[in-house]
């Protein structure tokens, strides 16, 4: 089926699983060399997750935040491109299982990022909504302001209610950034397109597990973030765990039960793993352990990168934090290295260079941690809007990105509230049958 | 269920169905008047039909062409909204069935528009694509995509061939602008993102039954639009119907059979029916009889406006064509005519202002009849640019629409080529599982 089962034995063939910050700097850091690259995912796109939470909440179009792979790699002779799913990994003979079957490798690096973690909670994972690819975004979106129009037209008070509760879980930046989002649209939207609704009944909550907010960020910002939040009405609940959801009633761990029809769930994540490697090589939280050079242990050939890889040190045992930063710059080395192996060179460790991280809570109001420097409030949020903005791949997202946060600033609007594929709650994806 | 399956009985309640173009124009002239206006919709949005080929194509975002109707009357207090499905009227107790219970009215103006019409043929209806709707423009922009990167790994030429004809059915504007933006993705953007293809494989057909193409344009336009594309290298087919199709081949009146996966259809409308009216008042293609005050023939308290309606007069037999100027007219005059009747006047009959026709082939190239005037080429395209621009609801939708529009004139490319959702043939609409 495919004419990638075999290698030319021309070029050595380096094959990329996945296109996000990782697998993308990798490739592109190879452009020129002599190797084969052969990039695989299962969408076209290559998605800026740390802004999916304004897709979900009506700021941005899906479309600025994705950029095609093929378009990234458009000058590049040495890049092929496969949307394909992959199945497994088959170390002995070099060879990844696919959809659109299998396909040889020289170099294999697996860069497959992140999945949400429900912690093997069936009945949650059912109900509640995740918030790590654009579909789920959109979906987010569409459930959002659909139980805003039922609870319009519901007469029975309690379940009113369940549909006006919005709780967030899990108080890390996606959680923080999701639910201060979310306390904009209840203060400066919703009034005037549901004048019918009652804005003291709406309520949205914020619930982490851990006895702060951002836990990876300074005591500063932790403390900083919950007083904004706190200031636009967010309840939040630290120190508190979920324990049941039915698609209901939220049962917490400090005896609370909300009544809520709109679970977001962003409390954890676990490594995409693919199937094939043995138990050794895999770590915690569903990642692949990798060295200081990026190397699945036992394997010469292997890689891993990005949030699917942990590069447990003595230092660092819990491994490095699962943010783009460290994917780049993991990508970046990797490159390199690759580069080394084939010419028989000595490999160079890999380093984490710490630029830092932020947060933002909403208008005028972030938290930023730059080493030892910390500030929040406005400048921070300016700080993160550009640093955010120069993220974006491709300057058409920038300008349009730009447009709609100046946009936004002004009107204090959000213009993009479509239900364009209405959410079925039955099945908890969306409705196929939707015109 | 409802709170509205009753009147106050304060004021004279006009329920309009569908927000599209003479619905909206309505209920915007209603306001500050002494009347309540329910407004239903199955869509939380307005759809700016004539740019969802751009949509289809890769040249513009959804949510560029789509404005949410709650936000266009969220100053108008007279005005309540309802995201429902009407399924069927009962006159004789001026009440509508709907999705959300019933829904009492004084007035009905129905302004439902123009579904997809396949004349009966349900395996064309099954395997050929429409866009009539955002989600349908979606899924025609997902399957194109999805047949790009099949044909890329297809070793039969017989099923590579297949995926890379591309038919577009109808030579009606739709069917013109469609074919024309299908050729300019070939020319300036396929080339980059699928360097393996060869372009010459890539055909693209436009199939028209009758004589001419933009049968309603001028002899002038219509001739000069054929040779704009014939230019662009599609290859146009006049005088030539389809027979059948059936996922595979589709056979032509001509003898010729076209091997292709992709058949796009815009060959033609038909009126959006609701259930409950009498034959008699039912006009060809399932359209809505309609007298010259937009009054549905029996009932002194039904209007139609807009494509569903069937205004039939001595001058015009066929009634109006089905374009936004005819249903924003429609719209703005029945306004005039529901206070007249409110205040017991005589109603004024509806007069249409002919403000001329225009479609566009491509870059540089369209077509424009102003009464007698006729124009073709760049001056055209800019006209027909300049229109469409200010007709777009939303300051920020024309911004973001004008910054798209630049960056692909000066970069020849089109850079929303996501597939978001995937497309899934079997069931011919989006994949449900797809992450």
């Amino acid at each position: 089926m495919t004419d990638l089962a075999t290698t030319s034995g021309k070029l050595p063939r380096i094959v990329i699983v996945g296109g996000g910050f990782g697998g993308v700097e990798l490739a592109k850091r190879l452009k020129n060399k002599e190797v084969e690259i052969v990039m695989l995912d299962r969408h076209n796109y290559h998605t800026f997750q740390p802004l999916l939470y304004q897709v979900a909440t009506g700021g941005l179009e899906a479309d600025s935040i994705a950029f095609p792979l093929r378009k990234i790699f458009k000058k590049q002779k040495n890049f092929i491109f496969r949307v394909t799913e992959v199945t497994k990994i088959v170390p002995e003979q070099n060879i990844l299982e696919t959809s659109i079957g299998p396909i040889k490798y020289d170099y294999l690096i697996i860069a497959t990022g992140s999945d949400t973690n429900f912690f093997g909670q069936k009945e949650i994972e059912h109900y509640s909504m995740p918030m790590k690819s654009i579909p789920e975004a959109l979906n987010l979106r569409s459930m959002i302001l659909q139980n805003l129009e039922e609870a319009l037209i519901e007469i029975d008070p309690v379940k009113k209610e369940s549909l006006l509760n919005f709780v967030v879980v899990g108080g890390g930046p996606t959680g923080v950034e999701l639910s201060g989002a979310l306390a904009e649209l209840k203060k400066h939207v919703l009034p005037q397109d549901y004048p019918e609704l009652d804005m003291n009944q709406v309520t949205i909550y914020l619930v982490e597990g851990s006895p702060k907010l951002l836990g990876v960020m300074s005591e500063q910002s932790s403390k900083k973030s919950k007083e904004f939040l706190e200031e636009m009405g967010v309840k939040v609940l630290t120190d508190v765990r979920v324990e049941t959801y039915d698609g209901k009633v939220l049962a917490l761990s400090n005896s609370q039960a909300i009544n809520t029809q709109n679970v977001l769930w962003s409390a954890g994540v676990k490594g995409a793993l693919l199937d094939g490697l043995p138990k050794e090589a895999i770590a915690r939280g569903g990642r692949v352990l990798a060295d200081e050079f990026n190397r699945v242990p036992g394997f010469d050939h292997i890689f891993a990168i990005g949030d699917v890889a942990a590069v447990i040190t003595d230092e660092k045992p819990n491994g490095l934090p699962g943010v783009a930063p460290v994917a780049i710059q993991q990508g970046k080395q990797l490159a390199k290295n690759i580069i080394h192996l084939i010419k028989k060179e000595k490999l160079e460790p890999f380093k984490y260079f710490d630029q830092g991280s932020m947060a933002t809570v909403g208008r005028n109001r972030a938290v930023v941690d730059i080493g030892k420097i910390r500030f929040q409030g406005i400048f921070a949020w300016f700080v993160w809007m550009f640093v955010h903005l120069m993220s974006l791949v491709g300057f058409r997202n920038k300008v349009v990105t730009f447009v709609n946060w100046v946009w936004s600033y002004f009107s204090y609007d959000r213009g993009i509230r479509l239900i364009i594929r209405k959410f079925d709650r039955k099945s908890m994806t969306e409705d196929p049958c939707a015109k």
